[in-house]
């Protein structure tokens, strides 16, 4: 049995009722590439959580996803305004920007979430032609910081840059974790705020892979069918990612799983600060970034692999998943007791 | 239960053997991105058929694999040659032009097979800033009309490329197909033959997805990994891609079922033959071409989804996969008589 | 002074009146990147010529019109048809492809010219997301081969392509040589039959450099601009080009300049008739192609700088140009006579 | 006669003596794309200034030169850092990610200039495939906010970036201010201190365009022939371009231009600040940076177009260039004055 730690929600494997879909939806053949009765009803599953007017393309992984809500929202001349720490600034090896053609312009904040206020200096040089012309905003929903975004925050943002001719792009990979911490319904963080496009997260959330672009405005979905096959997205035996979402929303598991995780990032926290560990961020949703001293770090991390978040602040991030239990905090902490107690 | 048809390899499920090793992997935590032991594991396997001096990088589909295969072997202002009716150069939607910036150039043929004297007449302008510069050929094994090349003649195009310092790519989406219709093993269709690059192709042949680029040449690899994550083909929860590989190669189940596929294929031909239908391209591999009069094949096609091939040319194209059975075949058979009789 | 050989159109110098123009645009200061009242006459002067209906681009040579050309009237996921001779094809190093990221197809034609039978084969996959998706064709005029289409060829192919809801791209790097060639309008030969969108050429015509992308249809040109300066095209000192313009406008110098050049082609053909070289095309415009001898056209090229057109052929390509002159050809003639007799 | 003003070097004309030298080239045919004397010649210039071992691309622009280049010095996995204000940041619509595909990260500096200090956070990822690989830093000599280099500041990030593997690259539009800003030499600003490529600006300083791209790192630069041409930045009657340059190094043209520019620059700081406006940047090359009150530079616009620098701070910026008179700036002034005098 692999021990399970805290380096990343995608380090969880499979939840066993989607590992049960997969295996029920494997039964002789059908049309590939979506034209299948589980992609139909998986599509319907979303409609019924963000209403009938949406179009739905299921990717393979979340940058591909947030590759395809980019180049269906912009044109190769567009900004893309995103928080600095954002995982299509930081961790997609330039995809977006490759792909898309666009210049993506991280900005610095506090604790991953972007605010008007922060927004506004950089929408300038519209119609100018040497300017990149402003074309959507990016914010990622829970951040990778483990902050959740507010409705009336979603909101604010997304009026200020309709107001401007602008879209806007919702990282969804951990939508779940922030919906649940909210208590709030997908449609609400989502479409409800103004949201233009979404990139839906199901592989970090229990499933084996799957992530779905959820557009709300069809206007501007028409040639996103072309842009998901030209950027290598398309899955021929998609039955196996559409039966993954039938079982993921089936009965709340989605929600469950989802509210799992957060509570054991709160008991994780709860644990850690009675080490004297500081917690440098507040725990919204599955994340939890502490400081560590380096020496403690890297002996904790010969038993329990886990990223260094900002090396120059000695800040270290955990996250928690579906399949956390508390025993593994409590042996995490023991582990880390004996190493602080030296 | 979902009918078998003939519409396409893809439309089939994943093998019983597959599956089980994808539960079986779903243990616990294991590092993403590749760096566990399922992967580990799974390259070694990949080193004992083809040698230890190789560089594995798993993708999710096959255009991914092709994207990445090109994108390191060339530079963006190179052109690479292919059949005109390479998987690359029609059913990929621009994929290998948008993200290698290159050219790619179909080559007439007659039956999917590249050889010399077709692609000679296109080496030329090398150094000469004006013209793409000749950089890879891409020929496809088995190729898309089910042919399959000799190793001899892949060796003739080695040569050739090798001699202008271009490189050789191969679509191995069916490479399983091509090695058991040569009764050869994979090394000797590819790097014995001089091949630099490799989509070795799951999906088609019995897994739930899963394709891997191997380099032959690792001077030319040195970055692939960069572009694996650069055209969002890196899988966060690689193990159970791994484990897939693993289970493929395990007791000869690639062989299995490629065999099976192969002789379904003949099977049909043998039958459909029978029916007075012509067959217009050898059957060596798991595809089986027909000529078909447009109103039969309507009508065939509203119980058995499949694709038209040539319109021009009342062409249509039957697949066979692992899971086909001899009962689908009677009765798809059985099915074109009536229709035939009218 | 440097010898008139017959290597290429753009092997001329600049018109003394053009010239003159860009001294007498020399005064003072003016506004960048076109905002200037040269740019602004230009502009009326194409109007005069195209109708007002138009939106104009300068742009600094003939690849980066074309390249603005496609990627404003594409989508990446597009296809490009043009014939297999074509500048876009063979002479831009894949700057299409890398700029726009479309699929380039060239087709195989006799003369260079495309016509609707050898089109219509490839106008299929539409909505197909598999299959790059037809959005344009671009033909030269006159073609690289000396050919010019009438206009009610252009017209068959424009009604082919806008029944396919496809734009039609016209390279004119030559237009001024099949207007004379036709004694046409530039609007007869361009919108009139159904163009969309033209690169119209200066520089090989007599200018020092200009080129001039010409929208027909204004919904298509929106983002121009963008393009424009994205594709490294934009000139800061644009007034230069633009006064170029003006003075190859003024009192028909583009037609002076043509006319004579496409003369000059006609009597260097039959020139070389007379010495027994087969000429292979058609001369319509300012090229001619002819059958040497290979031993022949080496020893000619040391003293006059010409290109190889299909060496398998032993075909050679002279072109004339504005500044030909009648003893050039008799020089050049005598020379190879003298080469022939041995 | 058009009325000189402040708005942008580029604003300015064509130097008589540069003017003269293309008239002068204007005779005959000569080979295009660069095969010519000229050029030849030209090239022989530059390794006159900059040593025998360098590679040298003429270009028609900055943005061309600087995507040049980007291209060359990196793959598209590549980061490329560049203080937030430079002109491949902010004017070039997104050129070098779009042609070269990789990320481009902007650093906040206090006057344009990149300091170590401000580099070094950005420097980690190395080898972490999730991360744009550090690629390469493009510094501004002159800077966009009309500051300088010192040599030993270039020398400090070249050995910083020389340490991680990465390259250095100059934006040099206006190196020849810069040059004899600091009374020193062309190689010593560039390729003793470190500089492994350069964008050599000509545009600016009097020419009609051109500008050079110049390798001092000929391993890096095998490709650069590809890159150009595939960029659309290869000028066929080349010799133009050339024979420029080669007037602009004669009798030390390019000095006598940008030293007064320079020197008229300081000359408008001295005489605005007569007046009492606000100079916001050291005045060390063409550049003036002043508060102006919105009415007052409405006001002034009306007479003389220039550019607002940042609207919050009511900051402009006016430039100087090689044909700007004592006179112009007197009358400039004495316009303010009235304004200002209300």
């Amino acid at each position: 049995m692999n021990k399970r730690g805290f380096a990343s929600d995608n380090n969880s494997g499979i939840h066993p009722s989607i590992l049960a879909a997969i295996e029920e939806a494997n039964q002789g053949h059908v049309t590939g590439y979506g034209e299948d009765i589980y992609t139909q009803k998986a599509i319907e599953k979303f409609k019924e959580f963000f209403g009938d007017d949406i179009d739905v393309y299921f990717c393979f992984n979340g940058t591909g996803a947030n590759v395809l809500s980019i180049s269906t929202l912009t044109n190769s001349f567009n900004s893309v305004f995103c928080p600095s720490t954002a995982h299509i600034m930081v961790d997609e090896c330039g995809a977006p920007e490759k792909i898309s053609g666009c210049k993506i312009i991280g900005i610095d904040t506090l604790n991953g979430k972007l605010f008007p206020e922060l927004l506004i200096p950089h929408l300038h040089g519209f119609n100018f032609e040497h300017h990149s012309q402003p074309g959507i905003i990016s914010i990622s929903q829970a951040t990778e910081l483990g902050s959740v975004y507010r409705p009336e925050e979603i909101k604010a943002l997304s009026e200020l840059v309709h107001r401007h001719n602008m879209y806007m792009h919702m990282d969804g990979a951990r939508l779940a974790n922030a919906a649940v911490s909210l208590d709030l319904s997908f449609a609400e963080i989502t479409r409800d705020a103004g949201v233009d496009a979404l990139s839906f997260g199901g592989t970090k959330n229990g499933m084996l892979l799957g992530e779905a672009v959820v557009f709300f405005n069809k206007k501007l979905s028409a040639n996103a069918k072309y842009f998901r096959k030209q950027s290598a997205q398309l899955f021929s035996k998609m039955r196996f990612v559409s039966a993954q979402f039938l079982a993921y929303f089936e009965n709340g598991l989605w929600k469950e799983n989802a509210l799992h995780a957060n509570n054991m990032a709160r008991l994780l926290a709860d644990e850690v600060r009675k080490l004297g560990i500081e917690i440098t961020q507040e725990v919204e949703a599955n994340g939890v970034f502490a400081i560590l001293d380096d020496k403690i770090r890297d002996q904790l991390q010969k038993e329990y692999f886990f990223y260094p978040w900002n090396e120059n602040r000695h800040e270290v991030r955990w996250m928690t998943s579906f399949d956390t239990r508390e025993e593994d905090i409590i042996q995490f902490c023991k582990k880390l007791k004996e190493l602080l107690n030296g």
